[in-house]
């Protein structure tokens, strides 16, 4: 098990021999482990050797020491950032994404207006769900990339920030994720696993809630591999010293009344401020009180900070601290095409998927990672499944700076929504709660 | 199902969709595989790509139609060659190599020396298997390279060639072999299927004789995965419009008495002489008796041509017609070391993977592709299992050019042979034959 590299230096392993191991279902030791991807990350091993072995991974499983070892490796690859000298507990929140997924938004400045920090490294929207960075980013002004020295003095004396996470943040990650973009290996549990808590671990949280999400709307369709991939994730956090516990969430149906990026920042605004719709109040508020209780405070009063403007206090804060304005108006689309009810009847499913294709068609999201995102763009939902409607009644209003872009959105969402004689059968938005 | 390509030109497919389709444990559709294997071959499809598929071939396996597809989208990939023009059945073998496998040598003469055309396109030795061009490359002046006319020509006047396969050969399956090479993914059944009879289907033979080894100095150490690969290629050139049968023979213990190059030479003009060492009569026989069969002599009297000169007659106008002197001397080595019988006794197993490993570290094989063998290099064995020794008795020679090769020779043959008070067990050296 070794191999001449290019220059001469002995390598202690090949990757031949790596793969082999878990193409026929074994255990990789540890030092074998470290090796692969530390060699991976310094090109020495390649994409061609790194696909066989993310394919025997996805086709053959890695046990929860593997995963471990994995992800301490790709953060090892990289920066680690430390908040110990902050003074303060902690907290980070990572959703593995979904339609009208606002909640991030809300969510960090409640918290935080309880004393915690929250550092809330995110990235951009790619495909149907779209990014944390591109919806903060219409707000005037409003700046995603910190220092790491401004990212503490901002936890210290804000307590939320919410900004792009550095590129020094486990690079073996970003190589092979990309890798496995192109190589049919997105959806190994193992992969995904070390690759969301590399990165969250790397940033140097003392605690993490994940919400993972189930359903059309959502990277996991289906809800036993939803809990297969939470049940990794909190083992994984639990076994590197990070508090994790996960809620399995609902996706079947775009969260809230907006999917975009200006406006869902406007409904953002909405739930600090006491109001905006029942289920994005119900996610931020079940979410918070995971953050509160891993942070030391499983009876802090969540509702009352949205109600009494602590939470909006935290978040204008914040969003000033980053060179934003929240007082100036959000962009507003150029064209808008209204969706009327066909007959009357109760509102049926609203497929997530289909929505949020159509709001990416309509320039809320990217195709390619450098092309930009209109911030205008996107839907508002006027109704919600089981709402009666009256013929004629609008639905929902599909916003863009380009009226060429509604008839690829209204393809997108041809048989993504009915009107029918009966309500849908509802289901709960908050299924299960994991924890170690 | 489709991408667009650098360039602009639309794909019919997407390289992630047809290793999903694998992944997931389906049958690819005949189009996406022919595409998939095509647009490898201009380089559309990556290398990592190209793994991912490798890996899941081979842990969910293939159907026998896409084994079938495979293999014609890799012959369609390069040039074809036909002999039909001959005016004579051509007849064709193919071994997956073993230590001391000479066979090809006496065997291409002896059944040309019947009538049918058999043109032997041949590799070079990579590993502890040597090469069939190698051995012959010890004889003075022989050349392998051939034009296309020359070896119709050949195969016209002499019956046989022995020659190098032309680069322009199922292109495809050179580069994936390359590729499986490093990446853990050489021991697909179908992809071993596809390399080996793509090259051979190319090549337009009409019929096939297979020797399929089994043993510790085989490709594949085990039968049943040896009778699986047998199974398959015999599958696939009956699907393809090739006779073909195959047989399974055993590769416990080396062939003959010579390892090597010049050496193995000898022996096999020793066959061809009515002589030679037992085991390596039986299997030229035995595969020149199924070879005659599909070219429609099932009676051919296969030893009387060793024993009255036919088959050397072919044999001597073979290698003259390659510009080969076959009555030069052949290379003898610089170096000697004769290793004794430390005891009287009996012989034990002489395991075929070390002896083989002995010959390549002596210089008999190449550790590189680019690297030049050395043609007087090897082992000459004086017993073979079961033989009765007296202590001090010479069991074999190790051959080089320079004694500084013997220490590392004698580590790979530690433990690899014994003296005993009993005779091992035997085992018969054609164990099965596999038809459609």
């Amino acid at each position: 098990m070794s191999a001449s590299a290019p220059g001469g230096a002995v390598e202690p392993f090949d990757a031949v021999d790596v793969i082999r191991i878990k193409r026929d279902g074994g255990q990789v030791p540890d030092d074998a482990l470290r090796w692969m991807i530390d060699a991976y990350t310094r090109e020495y091993v390649a994409d061609s050797q790194m696909a066989a072995f993310a394919m025997s991974v996805l086709l053959n499983g890695m046990t929860r020491d593997e995963i471990r070892v994995m992800t301490d490796a790709m953060i090892a690859s990289g920066e680690r950032m430390s908040f110990a000298g902050l003074g303060k507990p902690t907290v980070d929140k990572h959703s593995t994404g979904g339609v009208g997924d606002k909640i991030t938004l809300p969510l960090a400045p409640l918290v935080a207006s309880f004393g915690p920090a929250v550092p809330q490294l995110s990235g951009r929207g790619l495909g149907h769900t779209g990014g944390t960075l591109d919806k903060l980013e219409s707000i005037r002004g409003w700046r995603a990339a910190l220092s790491n020295d401004e990212i503490f003095g901002q936890l210290q004396d804000v307590g939320a920030v919410i900004c792009a996470a550095g590129t020094g943040l486990a690079p073996a990650d970003k190589r092979l994720y990309a890798l496995r973009d192109v190589t049919g290996t997105v959806e190994a549990i193992p992969l995904i696993a070390s690759s969301i808590m590399s990165k969250k671990i790397a940033e140097g949280t003392d605690a993490l809630v994940l919400d993972v999400k189930f359903g059309s709307g959502a990277f996991m369709k289906d809800v036993d591999r939803a809990r297969e991939l939470a049940e990794a994730m909190v083992a994984l956090g639990t076994d590197s010293g990070v508090a994790t516990t996960a809620l399995l969430t609902n996706m079947d149906t775009p969260l809230g009344l907006t999917i975009g990026n200006a406006n869902e920042v406007r409904e953002s605004v909405e739930v600090l401020a006491g109001g905006g719709p029942a289920d994005v109040v119900e996610l931020t508020v079940a979410l918070a009180r995971e953050m509160l209780t891993l942070a030391g405070q499983p009876d802090a009063d969540v509702e009352a900070a949205l109600k009494d403007g602590r939470a909006m206090d935290t978040w204008r804060a914040m969003i000033r601290a980053q060179d934003g304005d929240p007082d100036a108006p959000l962009p507003t689309p150029r064209e808008t095409h209204v969706v009327t009810a066909p007959a009357s009847g109760v509102v049926g499913a609203m497929e997530a998927l289909p929505f949020g294709v159509a709001a990416w068609r309509l320039g809320a999201g990217r195709a390619r990672a450098q092309d930009p995102v209109v911030h205008a763009a996107g839907i508002d939902l006027h109704v919600k499944p089981g709402d009666k409607v009256t013929a004629g009644q609008p639905l929902f209003t599909l916003l863009a700076d380009d009226e060429k872009r509604f008839a690829r959105a209204l393809d997108a969402l041809e048989g993504a929504w009915s009107i029918g004689a009966e309500a849908p059968a509802s289901a709960p938005l908050v299924l299960e709660r994991i924890t170690a």
